[in-house]
């Protein structure tokens, strides 16, 4: 007798599922620092990982089991076959060319759109009821992309967007107060990356607007200076990339935190990418980050921020109007 | 135009689902603490309480709902209607009269019988796919009595069993070595309360047999009195009920864990009351606990601990055979 | 030779330190609560209980003891001696006897003042740079006895204020919008309980004040009645208290958020009570809630909120001015 | 005025301290994927990075901090100035040229030893009460390096040695057997790597041993071939580094795992590199992995295993005895 019938009795047949299943296409710096901070935060206890590099894949995959242990026996996969995708709860896609030092996120979109095209409808195949997360840049082009390519509903296609600048303009205004960044609310919105905006009008701690305190908070005419923290944010993928050669922790634990909202369906908003014909005026068919209600079918609610007649969509430091990609 | 409208745009309708739906039935102290681990602990964002005194139930539910902020907005529902319990993966059934001062728990058989014919079928009947777990004592019985009511099969109705008695076990050794619960290995199985049997033979630490340094541990001819842990384990919810007037935490907590097990699909061993016929020469039709491999499926294999001709059964401190509702 | 002893080399003595012990005294409901709330969340791993009941003390003990293996091993120790306590980082003071249904918190100030008088110069004497935080009614008035009592500066003398009311009305606002009450930011300052104020003119989901899209949220004016989520917040005390008999698991999590800000020592922002005089244009001598960063240290900073020349002062829904006992 | 000034009054100067600093020498992949799961899993929250590459320093420090809004605000600080590690609870060594494909953990001794001569001294300088945590390779040499140059007692100077080894060979088990890693209990003793030793004779689910059930489990008679497992263990490293260059995860998780039990206070056992002159009849001056208790000082015992006449030993699949360096 085996070894192992010696010692159990079956009872029932184990069961694979999980109901929090989340897939993570890419296992470059970003898909890792995902994959690794929703096992580390127990935001799912079943990952599979996808990616064409059969060796880099095996071998991240095995990194992560052999952590198993300290993980409460979260099931990790991994497969260049996306059949080992079926039906995953969420979907993250974070393959793609990345972003080089003094590249602009412009420069990707081509290589990365014909990588998408591999890998969504193999996606939806498997799991016809996902949600999708694009992380791959330039994010906010790679989405609307990515939900043409998907046939799904707009609520389930969603781009990372930013939610990670959000948290870089938030620790950034907390270091400079003193006070925690998640007592710290402000949003980046717009574009991820070089053409966000930051909205500064609604700038507050416990309800109280910086504004309200200082009227020239966020504009040229401030002797704080505080539109510095903008221009931080926005170079501080550039800083990184050029410090470290990429960025990782910081997107890894951003998605996490979306990742945690959608499969708890907590209806926490975030910064994200969703389809913004009809907003703030947006005539084009375009993807960007507006404040979104984030559950277990993605996007229920988007949320109506107040622009001051586009002001500042203008106060953009480099750009005076929208990009052109926008259009 | 409301607020609401005014504030927020709908992309598609938010979905009340989550996937790791549980529902606790009874809401004394037991339930409460049940619920409030599996909240507090993360194990599930979405609780449901059933009971039949409204009052007391829409009290604790307003209570948990109050506490939502520091809970990442679980959901927390409550109703006498078992029909807010539909697409429960986990049923826990605390309700029932519970064990006084100086009574056994045998006592408790028909009163308590009696409720689950109102609870099991209900339950059924609105989550035919749910996984019973049953708490409330006298728990081996009561679970055979919820199996036959329910008419799942046998991997998905669990009694939470030993699975306390070998916490308490654990903690009181690991109190006597020094040493963290966690790395104190040792099994109570049977009998949940008086007649539990403690599995000297397999008490160890990093696989070292405490047996092996001292081979009377667990028998009458220790000169350390090793015994007298199992004694205290078997008092523990007697002394707890005279000091306090009941148990709850440690029952909160343990049921927590067998709820992890379950929702994450993890595999552990908990010791957990089974249908045992043909389990250590068992010829009748009754649950007692035994380790048992735990996962979305239920029971998938329970774990065949050498009795030593049934030694063990024997060293029982205060029945020297099985007690007579085993048969 | 002992059993411990043919199992373990002794290396160095085990030290009895955490670095962050928290002492909960009175292990009535809300006192559990907070202690529970604490281990489960993993906040401190180290908790100590003080009350007078010796029994009671003694079972809460136990039954908290036997849950440790779910407790990652927190260290729980209970004594009617208060030497137990040596070297607390924070002291919960929820002793005192609790509102009953009808009763004002007014009503318990001279008993639980003279409760204080036993227990405050005792948690002083064993931890001399403890932080306390006072949870028992009326906690704004027992606070600044508390203060009084300790000798200890006034950034380390906590109530637990309007922490409390603060995550009902997050909550109550949440499920009228359908979005996460993390997501929902509005404050209620003031005194605890019957007397707060809520600061509508702040209430903003992602920086998007309800003000600017209804004027009369708060007011007596507005027809979607937004002022009776207020009216539940004060009422919800008298309601859980009416239907369950007490209220417990909210004000545990709440006390447990403003534990896990002071030891972790994040910076975040509460509304908790501290000596408000020249605060708001008070005048008194008196303690009552406003926002305020809390870390190691206690109280760092206290939020300026603008009170619109005390608009929302006067918006009480049933007092026009300050209660008096402010005086 | 400041806008500072306008929203925040000071009450008392904010602290910096925390309680539970973690200093990590060493920002490569090793290094990062520890300070990241101590970060992620909440096991401190305050945490140091150390360098002498100035730019990969501040990159890894700004990526993580770009993250505090999900991570509780951590605290997240770096510098080549050792000085910034000043009051650390835990030191953790990663520094040092890592493995590379095809080399023996042994080649890299000397280097590393002169890596360790410009650390230690500074970190013992800064953190006289420390615990260090070495990590780098080969660990076994480099802790008893770093344990000389420390003149710490041998308690607080410990090597991660051989815990990641013994999370994958009871994850190997796990996947035979089909029970979660928690629930199989192995170790994995010795040197970290390729002479490490697999005590079969321990190894156990619920207590039972599966020599038990099959006396050749771990021998060169056994038809099932459960050697392979440790086989696959010692090779686990060469497997990754071939896949993916270096390993990251697990050893993370490993080393947030030692930290945990050490900053919680939790006596976990754990299997660490140790001073082992007089264990199992080692009379040279050398460390290696046993079992030990794990707290806020460091070591306090080490759990006496029984080896059979060290015939655990010379079953090593490799090498027939100990290896040249331990001597």
């Amino acid at each position: 007798m085996e070894t192992k019938d010696a010692l159990l009795s079956l009872i029932s047949e184990p069961t694979e599922g999980s109901g929090n299943k989340v897939t993570v296409v890419g296992v470059g710096q970003v898909g890792m620092a995902c994959a690794f901070s929703i096992l580390s935060q127990g935001v799912s206890s079943d990952v599979v990982l996808v990616d064409v590099m059969e060796d880099k894949l095996k071998g991240e995959m095995m990194d992560l089991q052999h952590g198993a242990l300290f993980l409460k026996n979260a099931r990790i996969a991994a497969s260049t076959d996306y059949s080992v995708t079926a039906g995953s709860k969420l979907c993250i896609i974070t393959a793609g060319v990345r972003q080089k030092e003094g590249e602009s996120r412009l420069d990707l979109v081509q290589r990365n759109t014909d990588v998408l095209k591999h890998i969504v409808p193999k996606l939806v195949q498997y799991s016809p009821d996902t949600i999708i997360l694009v992380v791959s840049n330039p994010v906010d082009i790679l989405t609307y992309v990515a939900w043409k390519l998907s046939g799904l509903p707009k609520n389930r296609v969603i781009g990372s967007g930013t939610n990670l600048d959000t948290s870089r303009f938030r620790f950034l205004i907390s270091q400079k107060l003193g006070v925690s960044p998640s007592s710290v609310h402000g949003w980046i919105i717009g574009e991820h990356g070089d053409s966000s905006v930051a909205i500064w009008s609604g700038v507050n701690v416990a309800g109280v607007r910086l504004r309200e305190l200082n009227p020239s908070v966020g504009t040229s005419e401030d002797p704080e200076n505080w539109t510095d923290i903008h221009k931080q944010v926005i170079m501080s993928a550039y800083d990184v990339i050029k410090l470290k050669g990429y960025t990782s922790w910081a997107i890894g634990l951003s998605v996490a935190s979306l990742a945690s909202s959608i499969l708890r369906n907590s209806n926490n908003v975030h910064a994200v990418s969703t389809y913004v014909k009809g907003v703030h005026g947006i005539e084009q068919d375009v993807f960007l980050s507006v404040p979104a209600v984030l559950g277990l079918n993605g996007i229920s609610y988007i949320v109506k921020q107040e622009l001051n007649g586009r002001t500042e969509v203008l106060e953009h430091p480099e750009n005076g109007k929208l990009p052109v990609w926008w259009k």
